[in-house]
């Protein structure tokens, strides 16, 4: 087979490819990171490079001018290498760090009247033992074992051998006097399964710390919180972007990336790299304690259904196919060093039951910890992500589903969105008469683009204000330069070159428009199909629970005027910030709570949209603003008829 | 901290290592192979070079001359290097394949009746499922589950993490249908623990074979038996020096080495290196089916602890400290994979149990197939290798010690001793006039050595003909030229110099002779301990049953002569083989003799000798040929009386 030399960057050391590598993949070989936030399937063309000497054979190229295409540019994930060429990779886009601790960081109190004795599943006992002698040469594994029959009543107690390797020196070193860390579970048989964690010598202090982790694993950010579990504080919260980012934006990339040859163990890799690198940040955090990762015994791990079989490197394939059905909802227990966690290597690691493969363990942590499955209040759950996963019912009954809103409101599929970090456009107000606007960014500098909070924003004030009808479609009557003809059809101005950052006008444009008009309405259409399966009118919602750090800055009045949500008084609204996390720290602390997300897994119904025909109808009445029918929205309604604009409601 | 360069046999690249290395540490960073059969103790003098330029500290010089101290000779081992020096190694004595076939092979018959249905653990179970669709998106993990517990009756099967990566691929492959592999234990509480092994697509032939692998890994040896679990057929046996060997050739130095930094995990991996080797030549020897490492689906493992804890990446650290206490006697089951071996990743591995540190599973391993437990008859069981483990008992009762023999029948702590191998002096006959010896050698060729059946079949007949006394000192009246003075004090000269391969006189001196004595006095009072320790005469003993490849070649009238063995009538005596692989191999077939094995280890009473006086007594009165007391070998004072040899009765 014929290999080829592939120069990057002007680099003296070619790298050495077989015929038919692609870019990307020669690209890796040679150390250098080229962003693929469609997980390469030639979607989003940011893998845009220039190959300025010799010639490659390009599957497709999407996004590409014929000019582009003459000066050498071509789509790094869908060039094949065919000879020797030179390749320039344009510097790529920085995922800057989030602003953690002001945009996460939320206020929790442990569970009320915390009792870990009771509810924790890591114990800690301290056993003494005669040491061995010529009278009794019982092994050391035996004899902790007696000991752990015969004080703690545990027949049978899980050690691995990585464990095992340390027990002699152990009970020596603490002279026959140890702690021992076990993990225990009740099952429904009554005999609780033991798992070892740990053993020191020594006797240690009855009240101090026990480590456990909380995490969430979200397509876009990991969550932390470090715990103790002995007095069920939170002693530090840390999230990160999960680094997998750069091999796809949301969870279908992830997938097709994962399908590819190496790219499964790549994204493992990738997102426990970002848990551990949480873990160490968290660990520093911690006042009036010195924790290092491997003081952590035990964690619990949130997550869509997606997240979980990387995390535990496990293929996503059917996840994307019809009929849709998960390799797993209910992972078995693991051990930390099973897939690489810095934290104890013993430390057992739970991963939280999902319901389906779109409706995974966060919305199940999410539900318990916004109590849903407690309360006796008609509720909606949502947790308005990359995904729109949403929930109703209350203690009786759950029905859930998820719709592929795509990822809009995560900036994405917009020209000029953005994820919410410095340089975001995250309000807009617009002029009802200049129809000029004014806009709040980010950090306060100058806009780089338009997050999703912005675009909601955004949309809701051009529609309030005239400048789109109900349809979406730019009023080109109005007399204002910010209503213009672009290269892509009609757009809106929202900031001029000179007042950004990088000096290029920031717009929204028709193309946009639709987008979001596409993620709202499979979101409005997914409330009414959930209120319909148990025929139960939406207005009859008794209070509507946003989860995802997303949803925190949603504005309940914007997102009813472009009719993302029911029209509701606004104080049925809650924000919680992310309830999966602390779905996690629940079930993290207490084996009542992990009981009850079991049981929410079980009860929960999934309505699979994609095989109901009642979604499509509904989706298509929501794709106008608010909505085809104005009933649904009557504030929405009065406070057009209230203002100025001609209004067709028809 | 000063570096240094270490120049080996005059390469051109030299090792820098930090001051204060030894030699044998820059040899292997070198990729130069230093034996060290004394685990690097300083002891056997084995790894000797030559260091002719610089100076090195030598922490210990033993057997080495002062002579050869001043050309720079110096133990590898030893040397601390404190400056730039240039080292020649001699070339490595060879360790020679064994001869497997011949000289371990031995015919071995299934379990009369055997019905793998009911005795072995690995199961095999098709299962047909109904596939998914969008009114039944039930992950395939649950959907699996549901049909071990409905079709199977299993309510909880332990699957790994690794298996779960591919179950999704396998039930679409096989259109949802799947041959599933289970190891299933009966426990006491009655509930079968199940643990899945394997899923395949498809249904596979009722009556093709499941593969699996009985192993015992000794100290010099490791044995594989590679066996169709559903018919019981051995198909192949392969046995290998275990790799270990360079690192020490008995287990205390094997536990030395292990202490040392990286030594534990090198054990390990060579161990599990050697295993590996012989799975594959195991798989290519059988006929009529074509077997790769991973279709071995269980494997059961016996060996003396030591090796246990070295196979497991245990430290066996304590083992050779007072008390003698191992780490376990009972290892937990694990997967292939967590060792490293080459067999399906997720079969299970069943290490045996042992007893005590110096008593392990090759003994209770042995004590099963040779039958002791289920006789009426009283036994005496012994496995005669690098240590000398012996069990007396019957279906009653079983007492069982070890006597630290040395491994003098093993050929080493003797001048001339070698192993059984092509070149060994395996046999002797000497002459009762005129002194003169012929011999047989391994292979037919001329001599390098004498292996230990050969060394016992000298030192009778030395007896016997009055060479030595009942001392073991020669007789240097007798006018022989054979008989002379050394270099190290009396010798016997065994093969004068232009008879053997390497041309210099093969002898046995009086050092040797002490040697061989203190090995069979070891043994020896052993037999008397175990017999007093339950009042039994030894003399009643019913048979005498001999494990161990080296037993195998065991003369009994010349063992018998030379006090190794009890006086009893030669039909007495059985030579079983290697004991231990076979018991290995009904643990593997039947879940019975599993059982078997378990109580074997649990109702064995083990004497420690180190602790007990009699011992002592017993083995000095043991240090004379044959016996103090001459009455216990009636046969062979029957013998020198009818012989001409002036022969003292005290």
């Amino acid at each position: 087979m014929a290999v080829y030399r592939v120069t990057f960057n002007h680099q003296t050391e070619p790298v050495v490819v077989k015929s038919g590598t692609l870019i990307t993949e020669a690209a890796r070989l040679a150390g250098i990171e080229i962003n693929q936030p469609c997980g390469g399937q030639g979607r989003c063309g940011r893998c845009v490079v220039q190959v300025t000497d010799g010639k490659v054979r390009q599957r497709s190229a999407l996004r590409l001018s014929a000019e582009d295409i003459q000066m050498g540019y071509c789509l790094a994930c869908q060039s094949v290498i065919e000879g020797d060429i030179s390749v320039v990779v344009p510097e790529q886009e920085k995922i800057e760090r989030r602003l953690v601790t002001d945009r996460t960081a939320i206020e929790v109190q442990p569970i009320p009247g915390y009792a870990p004795e009771y509810q924790q599943t890591l114990k800690r006992y301290f056993l003494e033992f005669s040491p061995p002698d010529y009278e009794d040469q019982t092994d050391d594994l035996s004899r902790l074992q007696k000991h752990l029959r015969t004080d703690l009543g545990f027949e049978e107690v899980e050690i691995p051998i990585s464990l095992l390797k340390k027990i002699s020196s152990v009970l020596r070193e603490g002279n026959w006097q140890v702690t021992v860390y076990l993990d225990v579970l009740s099952t429904n048989d009554g005999n609780p399964t033991a798992r070892m964690v740990d053993l020191l010598p020594n006797r240690c202090d009855e009240d101090s710390p026990m480590w456990g982790a909380a995490i969430d694993i979200g397509t876009t950010t990991v969550t932390l919180w470090l715990v103790d579990l002995w007095t069920g504080i939170v002693h530090a919260q840390v999230a990160e972007y999960n680094a997998q980012i750069r091999r796809g934006e949301d969870v279908i990339s992830r997938i097709i990336y994962a399908d590819k040859e190496g790219g499964l163990q790549e994204l493992q890799e990738l997102v426990v790299g970002t848990i551990n690198q949480l873990i160490e940040i968290a660990c520093k955090r911690v006042k009036h304690h010195r924790v290092s990762p491997q003081d952590i015994l035990k964690l619990t791990v949130a997550g869509n259904t997606t997240m979980m079989h990387l995390f535990l490197g496990i293929p996503p394939s059917y996840i994307r196919l019809a009929p849709f059905v998960p390799t797993f909802n209910q992972a078995p227990l693991i051990r930390a060093k099973d897939v690489g966690l810095i934290a104890n290597p013993h430390a057992v690691v739970d991963c939280l039951p999902g319901v389906a493969s779109y409706v995974g363990a966060d919305i199940t942590a999410g539900v318990l910890s916004a109590g849903v499955d407690s309360t006796d209040q008609l509720t909606l759950f949502l947790d308005v992500g990359t995904n729109g996963e949403m929930v109703l019912g209350s203690k009786e009954w759950l029905v859930t589903c998820a719709c592929s809103a795509g990822p809009a409101f995560e900036g994405a599929g917009v020209r000029d969105g953005m994820r919410a970090t410095t340089g975001a456009i995250e309000e807009v107000w617009i002029h009802s008469e200049t129809y000029e606007p004014t806009y709040r960014v980010i950090g306060g500098g100058k806009p780089r683009g338009i997050c999703g909070s912005g675009l909601i924003s955004l949309l809701a004030e051009m529609f309030m204000t005239g400048v789109v009808d109900k349809a979406g479609n730019l009023n080109t009557s109005l007399s204002t330069p910010r209503i213009r003809e672009g290269e892509h059809g009609m757009e809106y101005v929202v900031a001029w070159k000179d007042e950004t950052e990088h000096g290029r006008d920031i717009v929204i444009t028709r193309v946009d428009i639709d987008n979001l008009l596409r993620a709202k309405a499979a979101i409005y259409a997914g409330f009414l199909v959930l209120a319909q399966s148990v025929g139960v009118p939406l207005e009859e919602t008794e209070q509507v629970l946003i989860g995802g750090s997303f949803g925190k800055y949603l504005n309940v009045e914007k997102s009813i005027q472009i009719g993302l949500l029911p029209d509701l008084p606004w104080e049925k609204f809650n924000f919680l910030g992310n309830t999966a996390v602390k779905g996690a720290y629940f079930a993290l602390l207490s084996q009542e709570y992990r009981t009850r997300i079991h049981e929410i897994a079980s009860k929960m119904t999934y309505i699979e949209l994609s095989a109901d025909n009642t979604f499509y109808e509904a989706f298509m009445a929501a794709m106008f603003l608010p909505h085809t029918d104005l009933s649904r929205f009557p504030t929405v309604l009065a406070a057009l008829q209230d203002s100025n604009i001609q209004f067709q409601t028809n």
